[in-house]
């Protein structure tokens, strides 16, 4: 599971910072989480490929966090992508998008589609085999999901060992790997426990950004192994917080503390601090497994 | 008279290139034309301070010339702006630009005036006492203008040895100034020719981009001081001029031959092309005063 911060600062893009941009890469898919101004540059200064993003998803419509979006979807038209599209984001989405195709008298050379949410309760919003993608609702001056991503169970590990010692024909080897016990040709019943080793753990990314303090959420990104929290301010402007309805780098450590989370990376940084370090340092007083974002940097878990 | 070229490449934005936006600063104004994405950070780089662009031309509704400005009107308004802002462009850009405030739950903290262009003739769209600026209606894939900047006549200069001869009162210089003739206190009328020297000839800047060939401009540009004019293709491409409704860098030396241009500055460059000093080369062969204009670099007159 890799993550590739495109940009985690608030408010503006600037010369050296960008806002709201993430691609998040787990089991092989590739998501894109938010596009402010400039993603699409971001996108092919980490040498990303455009074709490969087929999802993206928007946390709410403030500028710092979709404005890209529109260029991004043009780009794609003029490079003539064929695959399809989807965007995920809160309603009012589709009609922008469509309205600036429209003045432009654009169209895409691919199939565009919208997935409005207005939910206040989480949901699943993208499936397939491998991964699902669910809404964390924030609390934000404007409607606003955090995505809650997660990796299904994998099969099972076959313990070839045991399964040679019972001289089980490779036939079976695809339900053992399933779960499935098996019944030997002389009526013994073997257990799957004694023929595979448990999968490695399911991994999981929580993207929560932006959003006041909710402690609601805990539940919903509960053992989440990346919880990436929006942490907009450093305790010394905490009086900002309501009324922006933004966290400070404590209040992060504390959702990710009381979620279990494995690790904590903050972002979507005030441009008002000479040093982002001094998230990290406020945040691990209360959350060992913390770390800060930045523009270009990339985690892997 | 200083431009200031923030982008000026076609398409979408790159790494090391930025679509089309530059700022105009004639007679103390500042005017930005065109506002592709990442114009906001494009003028952060160039030092331009946000509150003296009061006036944003738009020349039509493709992405690579205006999808920066939402971006920009927001910052404007994050960043507290008092003074007034007015953008000029076609019919649909307020529409796009409420439509995207409102999805955000945003306004302005400043008065934003939209002047909406719908005309097929050339209009004057702002005038004040110094400098009026007129449409260039050019052809191209949808509504688009170019934009004409005049200086208007500035005030005659004073022959300080012919009136301090005739020994007129200062009371009078502000009248001589403005052209008038003087009658002397003994009944002789000096005329205005004797006092005056002519003023410094009015400088002039026409902006086209983009657009397929077009002589109709000529008239309107005639004797323009510098003329910005697309070529977004080399000769070798021109069979992809009219489908996409652009030129190449011969057709713009052409008008501005025929405008008889003071000088020609080109841009709107396809980036397929290793250098751009290939479209001076080839301007040059029928125009001689030509320059490339390329991001960051600044031109005086």
């Amino acid at each position: 599971m890799t993550i590739n911060i495109l940009g985690c600062y608030a408010a503006t893009p600037r010369t050296f910072t960008n806002p709201t941009s993430q691609v998040l890469e787990i089991k092989g898919r590739m998501f894109l989480i938010d596009c402010g101004e400039g993603t699409q540059v971001q996108l092919r200064k980490q040498k990303i490929k455009f074709g490969r993003i087929e999802h993206i998803f928007i946390s709410h419509l403030h500028g710092d966090h979709f404005y890209g979006l529109i260029g991004l979807i043009s780009t794609f038209a003029l490079l003539g992508r064929k695959n399809d599209l989807h965007v995920y984001g809160p309603k009012g989405i589709k009609e922008v998008i469509l309205l600036l195709l429209k003045v432009s008298n654009s169209w895409t050379t691919y199939n565009l589609y919208f997935h409005e949410l207005e939910s206040a309760e989480s949901e699943v919003v993208y499936e397939d085999e491998k991964v699902r993608v669910s809404t964390i609702p924030l609390r934000h001056r404007v409607y606003t999901n955090g995505y809650l991503f997660e990796e299904k169970p994998a099969e099972r590990t076959l313990n070839i060992e045991a399964v040679e010692a019972y001289e089980i024909d490779q036939a079976y080897y695809r339900k053992i790997k399933y779960g499935g016990d098996i019944t030997l040709e002389d009526g013994r019943v073997i257990p799957n426990a004694e023929l595979t080793f448990d999968p490695p753990p399911c991994k999981s990314y929580a993207f929560c950004s932006d959003t006041a303090y909710k402690e609601d959420i805990v539940p919903i990104i509960k053992d989440v192994t990346v919880l990436y929290h929006e942490s907009t301010f450093l305790e010394s402007e905490e009086r900002y917080c309501e009324t922006t309805m933004h966290c400070t780098a404590k209040q992060a450590a504390r959702i990710a503390l009381k979620a279990n989370a494995g690790n904590l990376i903050l972002g979507h940084f005030s441009t008002r601090y000479e040093s982002i370090d001094l998230f990290r340092e406020e945040a691990a007083t209360i959350f060992e497994n913390v770390d800060v974002a930045d523009d270009g940097k990339v985690f892997e878990y």
